[in-house]
Formats: C-alpha cells, sequence, structure tokens
C-alpha cells in the first residue's frame, strides 16, 4: 500500500502531467537546499503557471497531508524554504511575467518568480526603481523578498519591502484566493492583512500576485568613503549625520576583519591597517547631492576620519562599493563555508555590538568579521568555518549564539533583514516573550489550523487545535 | 437578583472605588456619544491609570460579560468609540503623559490619552512633529490617533499614522499585556502584529503605550493657492505635480460647492465663481522650497489655473489655509447637522469621482459640498441634513450610500482615514468578497474568541467559536 505522501505524489502528477511534477529523488535533491547550507529532501517539486494551479497543487497536498513549501530562488539564509518536514516545493519561477508597469500611478504589478534586477531592469527606462535591494538581488525573486520582507543597503532611507507593497493576492491553506490591499494611497479598511502577510515567510498563504509601489530614480547620486584609526569615531560621524538630519540612501561599515578579508581581493582602495570604513551614498537632485557629500565629508572629517574621499563619476563610485559588494565572497573565502549572521541594535549601540562580536570571536576562538548597515544598526557578522572540522562548528555554533543574545541584550532584534526561518526560532525567545508568541501562533492557527504551509518556520509551531 | 451588568459594575466599583467607575446614568450619557452622532448607553465609565489598571478592567468587564470599549476623546466620525453593546468604556484620559521624547532615536513613548497636539508641542522645541495631523489633533488622542490609523492633510508626503508607530505596548482580550514592535529601525522579527494592531480601532487589543517615529520639523514651507474655472483643470494639475515628482507636503482640493460655503464665513480669498480650488504645501530646506513653489506655480498655470498665489510669509499662510481649516464648521452652518464621508479613489479618477457625488446629490436632492486630499485620492463630501427632518434624512443616507459605491466602483475604498466603525460595515462587501472578511473574522476570532473588545467594530461581526 502507498504511503500518504506516495499517493499525494501521485495525484499531483495525474493532475498536472508527470512532466511537471518533479518526483525523481536526484530531481528532488536540487530542491532540498537553500543558501543556509542545510538539506531536507522533499516529496515533489511542482511549478504553478497560474494562480489556478497554485490553488488546485494546495487543495491537493492538503488532502493528502503535504506541507506545502513555496519557493523562488532558494536564496534564503535561515532556512525558510527549506522543506523541514518534507511535503510538496511550490517552485514558483515558471510566474516570472511582469504584468504592468505604470509609472503615473507609481505601481508594477508583477508576478512573485520575477527575479528582483528583472523588475529593476525593467523600470529603469521609464526612470523607476523598487526600493528593497537584498544582497541576493541579482537572483531573489520578488516573491521571496515579500516573504522575507528584505531589506538591503538602501532601506535607510527608502525602508524594507513592507513599506513598498502595496497589494497582494494570495492562496490560503484552504486554496481559497484572497486580495488584500488595494491600489489606492491609503490604508484599505479593516485589518491590515498586507502587512500581517508580507514577511510571514509562507506560513501564512502563498503570494500569487504582488503590486508594488515603485519610486523615481533619483537624478544623482554619490558615493563618499570615510577612513578610520578607531571604530568609535565612525559612530561618531553616523550620529552626526542623523542629528545634522541628513539621511542618505545608506551607510555601509566595514570593520577590520572585514576590510583586511576583501582588500587583497578586491583592491577598493581600503587601507589595510584601518579599523573601520563607512560607504556613505547621498542621493537626490545634483544641487542637494553636492551640499549634503560636502557636508557629510565635513562632518566625518570633524568626528575623527583620518581620510575621506568623494567619488566624482560612475567609475570611482562603482571601485568604491567594490569592497562592500564582494564582501560575502571574500569571506567565502576565508574557509570551506561562511555563517552568515543579522542582528539589529538600536544605531547609537553600534560600537557596543561591534566590540562584543569581536571578544565573543576571540573567546570561541573564531574569525569573525562584519559589515554593517550602520544607519540601519543592523550587523552581519560573518564567520569563516570548515563544516568537516566538528569542533570549529561547535564554536562558531556557540559563537554565534552569544553574538544574538548580545545583540538582544543591546535592544536589538535577533533578525534584521534575512527573515526567522528555522535558524532564528531557538534565539526568538531571547527577544519575545511567550504572549507574544502565543499571539503570533494564534495568527498562525486561524489561518492554517492544519499546518499545510511551510509549517516549522518563522514561528515556534503552535499547538494543535484539539 | 442582580442583572450580569449589575454584577459587573459592582465589581468594578470594588476594584476601583466609587469615584473613579461612573455608574450614574447622567454620568454614563455623557460617553454615549461620539463625533458619528448616534446614541448608546454604556454599563460603566472607569479612567485607567495605569497598564496593571487596564488589565484588571478588562479582566472583571469580561468575566462579568461586559464589552470593553477603549475611548479616547471622542472625535471618532465612523462610530468607533460607541458602547454599541452597552459594557464598560474604558476612558483612557488620564494616561496622558508623554513618557520620554528621544531625538536622536527619532522616538517619543507616550500614554494613548495625550492628545495630538500636546506632543505637537512638546516636540516643536526640540525641532520634532509627529507626522499625523488629522482634522481633530487639537482633542484627538494619540491612542485614539493608532487606533484609527488616522491621516491628515500631510499624509500625502508623511504617509499615515501605520507608518509611524514603532511600538506598543496593548492589553489583550484575555488580560495578558503584550509588548509589540521594537525600537530598532528594521522590522522585528515573526508576524507583524505590530501593523495588525494599528487600525483595529480596539477589536484586537487596548493601547496602553505607544512609542511614535518622529519626524525633523522642515525648516521652511510654503503655500500656494490655485484658482479654477474648471475641476478638470485642477485635477490636472495634480497630475502634472505628481509626474514631476515633485511631492508636496499637501494638495488640498475645495470643489465649487465647498468655496461657496467657506468664503463667506472665512474670506480666505477663494473666488466665489471658481469651480475649484488646490491650496498646494511644500515643505524642505529654503532653496528646495523656493524651486519647488515656483514650479509648482508654473504646472498649475499651464494646467490652465485662472490665478496662482504664493503664501509669503507665515499670516498669508494662515489667511489661505483659513477656508481649509474651517471646511467642516462652515458646511455645519448650512443645516442642523453635517454628515461627513470618506472615501477614497485612485488619484488619476478624482475628477470622475466628484462629478459623481455631484450627480448623486442632485438626484437625491440633497447638497453636497467636498474637500479632498487630492494628493492622496481621499474624498469627503460633506452633506449638511436636518434630523428632523425624516425625508431628508432618507435621501442623505441614499445618497451617502451611493457615493461610496460610486467611489469603489472607481477602484477606491470605502473608508480612507476615519475608520470603519460602524458607519462603514454595510459597505465592507461592495470592496471585499467573502473570503477576505473571513480572514480578518477568523483573526478577531483568534485574539478575542468572547469579543470582549469593541465588539460590533472594524469587520463583521464574526461567527462565534462552537
Amino acid at each position: 500500500m502507498w504511503s500518504t505522501s506516495e499517493q499525494g505524489r501521485a495525484a499531483l502528477v495525474q493532475a498536472f502531467g508527470p512532466r511537471r511534477v518533479l518526483t525523481d529523488s536526484r530531481d528532488r535533491m536540487a530542491y532540498a537546499y537553500d543558501a543556509t547550507g542545510e538539506k531536507y529532501l522533499c516529496d515533489a517539486v511542482f511549478f504553478p503557471e497560474s494562480t489556478a494551479e497554485v490553488v488546485e497543487a494546495v487543495r491537493i497536498a492538503r488532502r493528502h497531508g503535504l506541507p506545502v513549501v513555496p519557493r523562488g530562488a532558494g536564496t534564503n539564509i535561515s532556512g525558510g524554504t527549506l522543506p523541514v518536514r518534507g511535503g510538496l516545493v511550490l517552485a514558483m519561477n515558471r510566474m516570472n511575467r511582469i504584468l504592468a508597469i505604470d509609472p503615473d500611478d507609481r505601481i508594477a504589478a508583477v508576478q512573485p518568480g520575477v527575479p528582483n534586477i528583472q523588475l529593476q531592469q525593467a523600470l529603469a527606462p521609464h526612470g523607476f526603481f523598487f526600493a528593497a535591494d537584498p544582497g541576493s538581488h541579482r537572483v531573489s525573486t520578488l516573491g521571496g523578498n515579500v516573504a522575507e520582507n528584505s531589506g538591503g543597503p538602501h532601506c535607510l532611507k527608502y525602508g524594507v519591502t513592507t513599506n513598498h507593497v502595496r497589494g497582494l493576492e494570495v492562496v490560503l491553506a484552504d486554496g481559497e484566493v484572497v486580495r488584500v490591499g488595494g491600489r489606492t494611497q491609503e490604508a484599505p479598511p479593516g485589518y491590515d492583512l498586507l502587512a500581517l502577510l508580507v514577511g510571514a515567510e509562507g506560513t501564512l498563504a502563498v503570494v500569487t500576485a504582488i503590486d508594488l509601489h515603485i519610486l523615481p530614480l533619483p537624478p544623482s547620486r554619490r558615493t563618499i568613503l570615510a577612513v578610520y584609526d578607531q571604530l568609535e569615531a565612525a559612530a561618531t560621524t553616523v550620529s552626526a549625520i542623523v542629528a545634522a538630519r541628513l539621511v542618505p540612501a545608506s551607510i555601509e561599515l566595514l570593520d577590520r576583519g572585514m576590510i583586511a578579508c576583501v582588500e587583497p581581493f578586491a583592491h577598493a582602495g581600503y587601507p589595510a591597517d584601518a579599523d573601520a570604513v563607512l560607504l556613505i551614498e547621498v542621493d537626490g537632485t545634483p544641487a542637494a547631492v553636492e551640499r549634503a557629500a560636502a557636508r557629510i565629508a565635513e562632518i566625518a572629517t570633524g568626528s575623527g576620519a583620518r581620510q575621506v574621499r568623494s567619488a566624482r563619476d560612475q567609475a570611482e563610485q562603482d571601485a568604491l562599493w567594490l569592497g562592500r559588494r564582494v564582501a560575502y565572497g571574500a569571506a567565502a573565502r576565508l574557509s570551506a563555508h561562511v555563517w552568515t549572521q543579522d542582528v539589529t541594535v538600536p544605531r547609537d549601540r553600534m560600537v557596543e555590538a561591534l566590540r562584543a562580536v569581536e571578544a565573543i570571536g576571540r573567546k570561541w576562538r573564531v574569525q569573525v568579521v562584519t559589515v554593517a548597515h550602520a544607519g540601519d544598526g543592523n550587523l552581519h557578522p560573518l564567520i569563516p568555518f570548515n563544516p568537516q572540522d566538528h569542533d570549529e562548528v561547535e564554536r562558531m555554533k556557540a559563537a554565534d549564539h552569544e553574538i544574538v543574545a548580545a545583540c538582544v541584550k543591546l535592544g536589538g532584534s535577533v533578525t534584521g533583514e534575512h527573515g526567522v526561518g528555522i535558524d532564528k526560532l531557538p534565539t526568538l525567545p531571547l527577544q519575545y516573550g511567550p504572549a507574544e508568541l502565543e499571539v503570533m501562533q494564534r495568527l498562525k492557527r486561524a489561518l492554517d489550523p492544519d499546518e499545510v504551509l511551510n509549517p516549522g518556520k518563522a514561528i515556534p509551531a503552535p499547538r494543535r487545535n484539539v
């Protein structure tokens, strides 16, 4: 007799045909990973091409007790796309059409499988862009960005994904299609379902269409590199910029270890003996950019930067940004694997956080190099490690947990922009009490009582209804 | 034998003392109204002074089957603060302390009973302001603003209340205290409870403390009045301003009827024979304001304005705004009462909406005068009427319903910034299908299964759990 999952697979194959449902274990293996590095084999992979097919697939999966795990490009680094309980992976990559671009109404309607960069390329000729620019934007999909509420270097000025989603079409766990949000500017009546679904990591609904708010491309931008002998002076610069009421598009920080790691690789011109560098980008009208850049250079110098460079043209800007852009790749060269952490602290606790990260690295004898969205208080400590070296893996995990705990203690959050997935579930109770978590569990039970949708992610598993 | 409500009252009096719980019917009558004009008598009124007292009051009320209706200044015009099923009115007016103002972190921590204007006055010396400025801001409380997700003329540039709430402390229906959101800039992990609770009209939780994001006061502002012989030219101006990528702080529109109504009262200098006027405010640095104002004057003239005036000083600005500010008062002079509608349409459907409103007024023989946040597509048609004239009341109601239906048909929403309350419940199904409403009802059941908190508001009453 067939197991439930085999019955489920057979029903999917029957509904959509054998060419459109992957059941072979070698094929399924390709969908067992995301960028987190862990592995969970699913029972089947299906590539829906319409909302109606998502509905049908969800209904079949539910009937056969198969969890449904929506997946975009699989760049998730908190485990959000891993099929931890097996089931059906809904690979959304064929729902990849840009449905409409309306510059007058400042809206782009897309299917969830559209890669972020593809929308940016389509918007550029209209003079517009979509604000969220996660590091993965060359591959990650807009559906994934919505599920994870992605950020990026520019969210200092422009906010994260949730600030730019105006409407969603979603499929609920029972197969109902629901449209939330609306095309008007103000909040739609009733409860804010839109905000609830953005960042829910596919645990409450499968996103099948997205209306995104788009922004005019700034006519001018300028990048400033400021080099520091003391991390503290970099932090003073950030505070002084904010106090001066300047709003740069981004303020990125690389610490000493990160500089040492990227410079030999990228030759971005970051001095090897610096304690920190800041990369500050301003955008706007040419006159406003000119004024802001001059003011920021002044502030950086006044705060103790030993060197301040302002990129005058695109080539210089690209060169300055290169060191930031290659940060993950450079860190990945230090060992067989690199663990990427994502935590936040209040902006004015950044120095304490970075110093704590350094001390924790020393304590556990692991190398930690950090790149940070300093304007947002969002840190990404990276820990290179060798997965074969079990002792090092244990020390990496211990250091990693202590880093999260230290940041929460400073008033921060266990995740900034990479989501909870499965990775942050153990650290959620550092930040939330049982009452907060219970509220989230009640919402999950209300919308997905049988835990069909991406179970075991984003929030601690709710108690079952009895 | 006592009724349940009498037992509940007695328990409240016993817990908090007879001086702090109003039970006399004359006292309770003062809390039977909000600005909507309907009347529902509650069983008791209590003025909590701490979160712990809110917890205790909610627990007592729940135990005795008394609904709990949180209330601020009672300026609600959709019925959100009316005790439609009796019960306990929680008058939050004594929880009225500003707890902290932190300009560096751009945060103000307040209790819910603080009037909006009081926070603005406290922020001004620091050079900051809170973005939401509903028409009621001189009296309405920040707790009420959060519950209704209030807007105001400046939400074109700055967004509505939900865009500026960073954290909430709330009391749930079971008396649990929960803190949602956080002081860091990025979205906290898990589901976005903050967005869910803002605008929920007190139906999911009672707000007991609020962390608000505050903004630097713009150093300069300028108001431009543009006068039109044709409404269409005013709409063209709005579109052209947006297409030119200018973001005024506000774009307000008064239609012919509204001009005729305010001008004899306020002498704001709006020509009596104009078909529409726009009041456009720009803010920012003096140089940016100068440039934007010049460009907007050019655009208005180019779009067919017969007259464009730019206010050079504060006195001139105040004079131009006077006509807008007195709009409700002026409309209220036309009859014994005035009904205030609040609907939205996509910005580019504003002319069609206003023409539809005029036609509906003619059809039902009621006077309709309209003021609109034209940049947001948010209309406030006002219908003066005599509550003693039952035929006129019926015609007013019919016209009102048709106005909402017409706007929804144009792609709009049944409410812009005044909430659903009880007033918009009958029109919600124009905008939402049963699936959308069912999702909201499931959330309500999940957090408040016994319908303790402000029952019968914001969403259609959920089916009871069985």
